[in-house]
């Protein structure tokens, strides 16, 4: 996500976000248009209310949104690799085989006060869109679009104008919306007989995990950051303790669910420990969720998306604020993300009837620091 | 140490040290008086060099220092219990039995740019000394004094200055100029037959290790932090291949050596490791030098004198410029210092001949977290 704008109304922080008080809140604003598979259905339905955690079931829109049709080769997905939120979609889009489908771009780590920008290029600009920044391309779609410029964005590619970026339902209607699309063996990521169970997982690893190292990194005050930190390690506790006899979050096999934590655990010691302050343990020293988050980033479609310099430098740099050196930290040490993680004596299989996917294209393999590659 | 002042030729940092281009540099010039056994002696043998880490054989003086008399009660060891530098002494005075001898006085954790402060008393005055500031005490010897305001300092009580603030000397001349006024079973830290091979050790230990997490937490670039961090880690590894046959740095017996590597390794994972970005991996990672420490801090002496509260609060707060928001971290969890090191397989006994120092005096208690108490 993250990036700033002011407007009348609110402040908006470097995070994409407000802070209120001393206590960091994230603003959950977006541009709610989808992307589905029949337009007039949806757009005929009863409108529904926001979700700060998507819903697979929604048959319609959010008040003052839009629909528009699947369509193969309309869409581009940026998404920065550095970004958890945005991470969701290309991991998300890998499980389920639409790289064909969906194309995507990847802007730099380091993004400065105005917008994520197309910086890994050689002459700065996407390739299929032709812009330098983000920004542009929600300029396109809204001239004086007053929020954060965040990814994951799904851009229109003849107008070049922003359709969503709300991350929530974005990889939701992924699995639900381009069915059609998917590749042969995809993963049933949101099973319907487990969608009741899930959706109160998935809040709670919003609100108190992926949001709580957040909550813990910008808190205004030593007391906000010891609620943060108190309210991270007591979903942690719940989760090490969930995940001591399930191998993954909602049983045998992978949902969107594990798709959801997975991109916070793996930022875990490269980041959320030292510079979020998130500093009880490292994730090496949960035994339980440990295992789980090496079996996951040894399953194709999650650790081959990894890009851990791009995730540190990220953090390190942007957040001159709680590091104002913005000096990179060299560890940790990466190796032990490739060791032994024991959880197949749990049983399950990742995909279930599924299989997995291929390898990673070579021109959409993350550049950086990965010990996989 | 740490206490800034500038100069006309020097600009010094908050560190009590200055930044020469990148690379943080310490500043080793102190106030290098000596309290000896034989002051006559001691002045009329020929001038010794100054050195980083002392010399327990020195017979003399370095240029321009003074001898004072070993003389119980007359001397006060000001020592901040959040300083490595500081914590030496306070470890090697109990191990001594100085308690008696030497009074101790703790400045608290958050000195401010100017001194170091006694404001861990009621009235904000160290009771013996009278003074608010240690300051006022390095005043009290030299009007001008012109560099940082450090700890460790011996302050002569009845005149009020300090008389030596040269900590690589300070805890040396504990071991051998006040033999006499050693408790009964006083271990002896630097065995006459192990020094040769003990210096080069304390040496390598403080460039590399006690010095070393400072040069990467102050680096002034990407590249001089990088270059630490390697130096650092390198260090590291060796003491850890040490250590993997040696019950303590020096054989079956606890050295001086063993307490100025101490100070460091117990401050490890709950400062250096994020805030200084120390971050290859946290001491618990390394299963010896993890097992030393542990085995250190479980032995009378060393882990009855820590006080993590006040360790986290000095860095924390004190160094804005690498933590604006001086919030302190509540991590790490630290029951872990009391578990089982099994170092006893080993063999070697710490206090050799000698006997472990009875329990701390109540009043000499470190106020905050430490899991013994």
């Amino acid at each position: 996500m993250g990036e700033p704008q002011k407007t009348a109304e609110t402040e908006y922080s470097t995070k994409g976000a407000y802070v209120t008080g001393e206590e960091f809140t994230r603003d959950t604003n977006y541009i709610e248009d989808r992307v589905v598979a029949d337009v007039d259905a949806v757009t005929a339905a009863p409108r529904e209310e926001s979700s700060s955690i998507g819903d697979p079931r929604a048959r319609g829109l959010t008040e003052n949104a839009e629909a528009w049709p699947v369509e193969p080769g309309r869409y581009r997905l940026v998404a920065a690799r550095a970004c958890p939120w945005a991470h969701r979609s290309i991991i998300i889009r890998r499980l389920l085989g639409l790289e064909e489908a969906i194309s995507l771009a990847t802007p730099g780590p380091v993004h400065d006060a105005r917008s994520w920008t197309f910086d890994l290029t050689d002459d700065g600009r996407d390739p299929v869109l032709g812009t330098e920044r983000l920004q542009e391309n929600y300029f396109a779609r809204f001239p004086d679009y007053p929020r954060g410029i965040t990814v994951p964005a799904l851009v229109d590619v003849p107008s070049g104008g922003v359709v969503t970026n709300n991350y929530p339902q974005l990889t939701l209607d992924l699995s639900t919306q381009w069915k059609e699309h998917h590749r042969q063996g995809a993963p049933d990521l949101l099973p319907e007989d487990l969608v009741d169970d899930m959706l109160p997982v998935i809040k709670r690893i919003f609100t108190e995990v992926n949001n709580g190292v957040y909550r813990a990194g910008f808190a205004g005050s030593q007391k906000a950051y010891e609620e943060a930190y108190d309210r991270l390690f007591t979903a942690l506790d719940w989760l090490e303790e969930r995940l001591a006899d399930r191998r993954y979050l909602m049983g045998d096999t992978i949902t969107e669910a594990d798709v959801r934590l997975f991109t916070t655990l793996v930022r875990f010691d490269a980041v959320y420990h030292g510079h979020f302050k998130c500093n009880r343990n490292k994730l090496t020293e949960m035994p339980n969720l440990w295992g789980y988050a090496r079996d996951l980033f040894q399953t194709p479609g999650f650790g081959d998306t990894v890009d851990f310099d791009q995730i540190k430098a990220h953090y390190y740099v942007v957040h001159e604020d709680i590091n104002p050196t913005q000096v990179v930290p060299v560890g940790p040490d990466l190796q032990n993300w490739l060791s032994d993680h024991g959880r197949e004596k749990l049983g399950g299989s990742p995909f279930g009837e599924g299989t997995a996917p291929g390898p990673v294209a070579p021109e959409e393999r993350p550049p950086g620091a990965n010990p996989l590659y």
